[in-house]
């Protein structure tokens, strides 16, 4: 059975020596009115989350796995044995409330330290931690822009944990296209709006765990203009909630199925059936897209955080394994009194657990500097430093989502096969993570999409903006760190990539507006390959200060980051090699005939 | 539900325009003299296992992940429904015979046949092929290196089929090292042994498709020495056989248990307790390990088409739902009438489609290559023929068994990767394959064992002679094709690809003299280098015979064999690069302090 400890080490490394959080922060007054900026505030909340995550979650996950959810005739769900207790501990525990704005009963506390206990969360038990999840996408799209009627109603109860959140999007016909949804709103001429259509896939959709569900749906009401133009984001309560708060009749949205799937049992994956249910427009009418995506950027953060958490989780249980299992001989014995060494020594192993441990800790680097800059687009002062937080966020969320989830079912893979033929039986819980990791490369936008996004709206449809501020970052630490000796192979790496960004990203681009077919021909190579130049970065400034901090270590956590910093630059980022040539090649070999298809 | 079509005019491009197998096999008396060379009978045995395959196997599938095994308490394995009908009327329709010698009752058609029945059979059901396919391996040993009495008594029926058979390797605390194995050996001075011992992994290993199972046991005689050289295999039939050939008593052989697996549901992966069980030596005392290969070699192949057979199917449905599947629009609308285009449009999705088409035709021909050279190992009359193609099966064997599987494994990953969240749901069955995919890189010697023979075994310890006949195979086409200019850029990354097989072989070769960690190290990018070369060099080929051919084709079949070609070349092939960077960067950065695992 796995185990998991939270690697409170790694986070505090990159929260404060990486990105020295505490400045950051104080100098938001959101923060440091209330001190929620404080180090060792932020530490102790790490500890807590780890206790947590490591001794109610971890435990449920094989079992939640092994046993699934159950649907009953009427229509409502049961959650695996021990979920809806694990729930009522976390709601105690006011984890539901951590980045919540005061307000609505949050604790204000910074996304990043909020990002670190999503993290630990997905490592201990992915299916479970969907049910909060989904319910940070719902406060994101009702805080921004819900009328202050429906804020004052459901956001308490969403911060408080109370009430779940869901997001429903796609149907049986629509996934990717929104444009085409047929889920329709009629406008009851009351303010209220009856809702009526089928939506699939919906995670977290009908549960045990919680007392209501707010389901914020995309449906186009009755006369609105056809496509993407044309939809509106409802809120629709399971039950209707009184003047008084309490609870009301059943509103008439039933799930009618739940998915079996590949994984993620334990999380239910509902169709909802909407039968004239009653909603609440959730900000203006056919903005829904906009909206949508408050929710989505939110989800896909949350789903990167999925392949970073399985990634360390497999990455963990791996090393255990292959410093246990005794099989074959090194070189130089390590173990001549048993049988035969740990595999730990073969170099193919190492290769194997390296890999997975300089993806998830360049992940886990990515995901907290992009939770850091939410912060800053949140709440600093200045619009610019705003603005400029905005920008980053709004770049590196594809990267996020679409490299973390690759490089976390990669990982999972990867030590899987460290187990060799125990990685396949389930009892052993590697295999669940494969399976578990598979979703997050699939869902809230396939990574095929957020590559289409990266290139064509965050990097060409911009004109490079601001890819070029990322690459001003870049330059910046370069001219810095000239003349480093130590730092030299990577930095001469850093400098060739970057500059291989601008040239790739001329070359499609031009291409491109030729025939928007060259973009979407080589966006998933080109998303690769920034992903690359974004994790050589973060690894040169995190080798930058392993370097200055190795000398009084005694622990062996700053030689253990310049070796994994070495491992990553020689033996992953060259992948960027085949990407360029890839990209280079663009959509000549993709541009044929369907026919040859038929074959 | 998934569909399957077996890929006969590829199978048939292959055998004949590609290899000349009527011509290859017309030399050979062992099958010119049965007329078993024929192209036309070929043929018409390909239909009919299409046929079969086709509507016996496949429609099992799904049904047989979803219902998996049952054991009981007696220790006897139920089936999933249907696995049993069907087996019996693969057995009456002489399927178990076909490739076997004549003298046992087999077919005498070549392996090369055999082949493309495999491929099929693992395309339809590839948890219902392991119980006829671990008979292979158990049949090739006996063949090999059984004596006359234990040939007699055994093979006839294994070779019809109503007998199966298992290799019983792997213990609890061995399955690379077999060097440590516990099962033990006593001399019961009757031309008899007791085994005793555990078994696990077993696949086949019990079941009630067959009247008895015949386990093929590695085990240790008392006295023998230590380590792989003191390690014998043994003949341990579930059931005795009489003098007369009918079964007798139960033998002290009984399965525990069975796992609980990520796929191959429909297979029984037993836990076997051998308790004083009566065995037979199979050929020499303390050469099992030798006996041993000779069904593993059969096995690795077996388990190669594995990943050909889940890629094949998988790219098939894929390219089905691409089709049927609307969702966004391309540049210049397909359907204008409906909502959406076919995804099929989107060079995304056509480059998923590619990947699992390139990779598998490439697969197909090397397959073939492979089972033809079998032939020729096997049964042509000048010694150095068997030779030459001996040398080249042994080379090619880990190529087919690691590369196939790790793209069978992608491919399937990428086809439901085109189905979106459709993908990821049971119903739609392409989350079987991925799953059912998975264990080809696992078992049968995991991928990372498969690397090192390939490196160690085939080519440094051989000092380079193997691969330097395949080198020579590539420059022999290269001259011959000198001054073709539609080939001529296939020509020109062939000849730098050979090249550069070479040069990297020395840089690994002279660092691996001074410590074999270095050959370790670079092993599986160094397979998967050597891989892509043997599929660059097949795809030329194939080129050209395309390009001769094309003018006078109605069907389309050269022109997408020509468009395939040209996407591996310009889209798959690059991974050389990095491929070449990694192992120039040999074992550096994995020489590392084991303690930088503790983090």
């Amino acid at each position: 059975m796995p185990s998991y400890k939270a690697p409170l080490r790694d986070m505090r490394f990159i929260m404060h020596e990486l990105l020295g959080a505490q400045d950051v922060l104080g100098a938001m007054p959101y923060y440091a009115e209330n001190e929620t900026h404080d180090a060792s505030l932020l530490d102790q909340i790490l500890d807590e989350a780890a206790r947590f995550t490591e001794n109610e979650l971890q435990p449920l996950n094989q079992s939640g796995d092994q046993e699934g959810c159950t649907r009953h005739e009427d229509g409502s769900v049961t959650t695996p044995k021990g979920f809806k207790e694990a729930y009522k501990k976390y709601r105690e525990a006011g984890w539901t409330a951590l980045s919540a704005d005061p307000q609505y009963g949050g604790q204000g506390l910074p996304h990043l330290v909020g990002n670190a206990l999503v993290e630990m969360m997905n490592s201990a038990n992915v299916a479970w931690s969907m049910y909060p999840g989904l319910s940070h996408g719902a406060y994101s799209a009702l805080a921004a822009v819900g009328s202050d009627d429906l804020k004052a109603t459901y956001l308490p109860k969403l911060v408080n944990g109370e009430w779940t959140g869901t997001m429903c999007l796609t149907e049986p016909h629509a996934g990717t296209d929104l444009g085409i949804i047929r889920t329709r709103a009629r406008d009851n001429g009351d303010g209220t709006y009856a809702i009526t259509g089928t939506k699939i896939f919906i995670s977290a959709g009908e549960h045990d765990m919680a007392d209501n569900i707010l389901h914020l749906v995309l449906a186009r009401l009755e006369g609105s203009p056809e496509g993407t133009k044309g939809i509106s984001l409802f809120l629709v309560p399971k039950y209707l909630v009184n003047a008084d708060g309490t609870l009301g009749e059943r509103n008439t949205v039933v799930c009618g199925s739940i998915e079996h799937k590949m994984g993620i049992h334990g999380n239910a994956t509902a169709v909802l059936n909407f039968d004239d249910a009653k909603g609440y427009l959730v900000g203006e009418l056919n903005k829904g897209m906009n909206h949508m995506f408050i929710m989505m950027n939110a989800a896909r953060l949350g789903t990167g955080l999925q392949g970073l958490g399985i990634g360390e989780v497999a990455y963990q249980n791996a090393v255990a394994y292959a410093k246990d299992r005794l099989q074959m001989r090194a070189p130089q014995r390590v173990r001549p009194d048993e049988a035969a060494d740990p595999i730990i020594v073969h170099p193919d192993v190492r290769r194997m657990l390296l890999t997975a441990k300089a993806y998830t800790e360049a992940g886990r680097a990515l995901a907290m500097w992009l939770a850091l800059s939410l912060d800053v687009e949140h709440h600093h002062p200045d619009d610019a430093k705003r603005k400029e937080a905005g920008d980053l966020v709004a770049l590196l969320t594809p990267i996020a989502k679409a490299f973390m989830t690759d490089n976390g079912f990669q990982s999972a893979v990867l030590a899987q096969q460290v187990f060799g033929g125990h990685g396949y039986i389930q009892e052993w819980g590697m295999e669940q993570f494969v399976r578990d990791a598979r979703i997050g490369q699939i869902y809230e936008g396939t990574n095929g999409i957020q590559a289409l996004d990266l290139i064509g709206r965050k990097v060409l449809m911009d004109g490079g903006r601001k890819l070029q501020k990322l690459a001003g970052m870049l330059e910046t630490f370069l001219e810095e760190n000239e003349g480093n000796e130590d730092l030299a192979p990577y930095l001469d790496t850093l400098s060739r990539a970057a500059q291989q960004v601008g040239t790739l990203t001329m070359v499609v681009g031009q291409k491109a507006m030729q025939n928007p077919d060259e973009a979407n021909a080589v966006a998933v190579d080109y998303l690769r390959y920034v992903g690359h130049v974004t994790y050589a970065y973060l690894w040169a400034r995190m080798a930058k200060i392993a370097l200055d901090k190795q000398g009084d270590d005694k622990t062996g956590f700053y030689a253990a980051k310049l070796a994994t910093a070495k491992f990553y630059f020689e033996k992953l980022f060259p992948e960027t090699k085949a990407l360029s040539a890839t990209i280079k090649a663009g959509n000549d070999a993709l541009a044929v005939d369907e026919a040859i298809f038929n074959f």
